[in-house]
């Protein structure tokens, strides 16, 4: 039997990046998108309590079917595992995203939230990333390094607890794919505050990349930028062991 | 100068637990509390970028201020270390959260994506959550424990990228706290199909917590049933260093 694929993103179910690693993903096994059905970008791992979640098929065909979903990525990917795949799948894939999810972006990424969900459930999971927004991008000389990782990924596994964020400059040639470490940069100016017409501040998150001086050669961000496609291995266990010394002094023994 | 706390959460502005953190941070500092409108459990680190944001005064005394905003709860942080605050905050809190943000939850967690948020910002920042969703929770003998915490992370600060994650037991009388690691347990049986009166199907994200058998005796969730407080020391950086050596094979060196 075919190996199964699940795909889900955080900008939609019917954007060129999704489409595109569907596309590829059919090479490699039979593939069942669950996709939000409009922009979800920012979604992190958030799930929906609230309100019931429904999903509808809009695209079905040999070794593909495509579900537009009304609730998060991470949502879509509980959903389609729990609902809509007809085994479990051997592999869960984020994207290709519209834009950079290096360094702390990891945190915000509805893309690699799907992904941590994928690895939380046990499957090997990856995501991929394309730093540009452009809806007019050229895949093709990702190709390769996408066939590579599934390739990989498919034949060997993940360590557990382990899942791979991707991400790939915006470029027609790569000098190669590098393991790296989460950058340290963050965003700075995040908030542009403007005046309502009737009175009163709104305010649109925005921001700039404040890329870190501190960042080592190996970090995802330094790396992208010297043209090298970066996988970031990205663990799910997020305890600071190596903090438990220093903070013993906060331990209480009540007895009894 | 007083120290300046920063309090959100993601069950909303108005809940007793925020409340109550409130009322105990004033004994140690000035206090701003900038936290959702409604509930926003689930929200993770999820961000908005889909809609403007805005928020309102809703209680103003001496050494504290009551913030009510329309976004989630890590837009709440960022929207208050930009705009809304005299100065920059030297502790930012989250919770008291109604449920328990032990083990995988601290993923899902909008309490602790505040507390996330804080620490990449590079402020020491603490999550505290009390394990049941009750209206009627006698916080009280959690007290000492919030008092030794605060007074600790005031005067020592916190490990660069490590917040903590705070749980108590739903209990009136406490073993001690202890530093855990992040227990393995996972949600089972997630999702509650329905049938829709006019056809179809939707879903409500449900779960039961599946304690995980391999967890060690450190695991929070463990030791949140033996009857202690947990103090999960949480780290911002999720890179996978020990999957690196593993992984070498997914390197390409394309030259050029």
């Amino acid at each position: 039997m075919k190996p199964l694929i699940l795909i889900s993103n955080d900008d939609g179910y019917d954007m060129p990046g999704i489409n595109y690693l569907a596309s590829v993903a059919r090479q490699w096994g039979d593939v069942i998108v669950v996709a939000p059905d409009g922009p979800r970008s920012g979604a992190s791992l958030s799930v929906t309590f609230q309100r019931p979640l429904s999903a509808r098929i809009v695209r079905q065909e040999t070794g593909l079917t495509v579900y537009a979903c009304n609730g998060t990525p991470t949502d879509c990917v509980k959903l389609a595992i729990s609902q809509f795949c007809p085994r479990r799948p051997d592999l869960v894939l984020g994207g290709i995203n519209h834009g950079d999810n290096s360094a702390v972006n990891v945190h915000y990424s509805g893309t690699m939230g799907v992904v941590i969900e994928g690895c939380l459930k046990g499957i090997p999971s990856v995501g991929f990333s394309y730093c540009s927004h452009s809806m007019d991008i050229d895949f093709q000389p990702m190709r390769p390094y996408i066939d590579k990782v599934l390739e990989y990924v498919l034949a060997h596994g993940l360590p557990q607890g382990v899942c791979l964020n991707v991400n790939a400059p915006d470029a027609n040639h790569y000098r190669g794919m590098k393991l790296c470490s989460m950058g340290s940069g963050l965003w700075k100016n995040e908030l542009a505050c403007m005046d309502h017409p009737r009175g009163g501040k709104y305010y649109w998150l925005v921001g700039e990349f404040d890329a870190e001086t501190r960042d080592t050669p190996s970090s995802d961000f330094r790396c992208l930028k010297e043209g090298y496609i970066t996988i970031t291995p990205t663990k799910t266990d997020v305890t600071a062991w190596e903090a438990m010394n220093e903070l013993a002094g906060l331990q209480i023994e009540a007895g009894g």
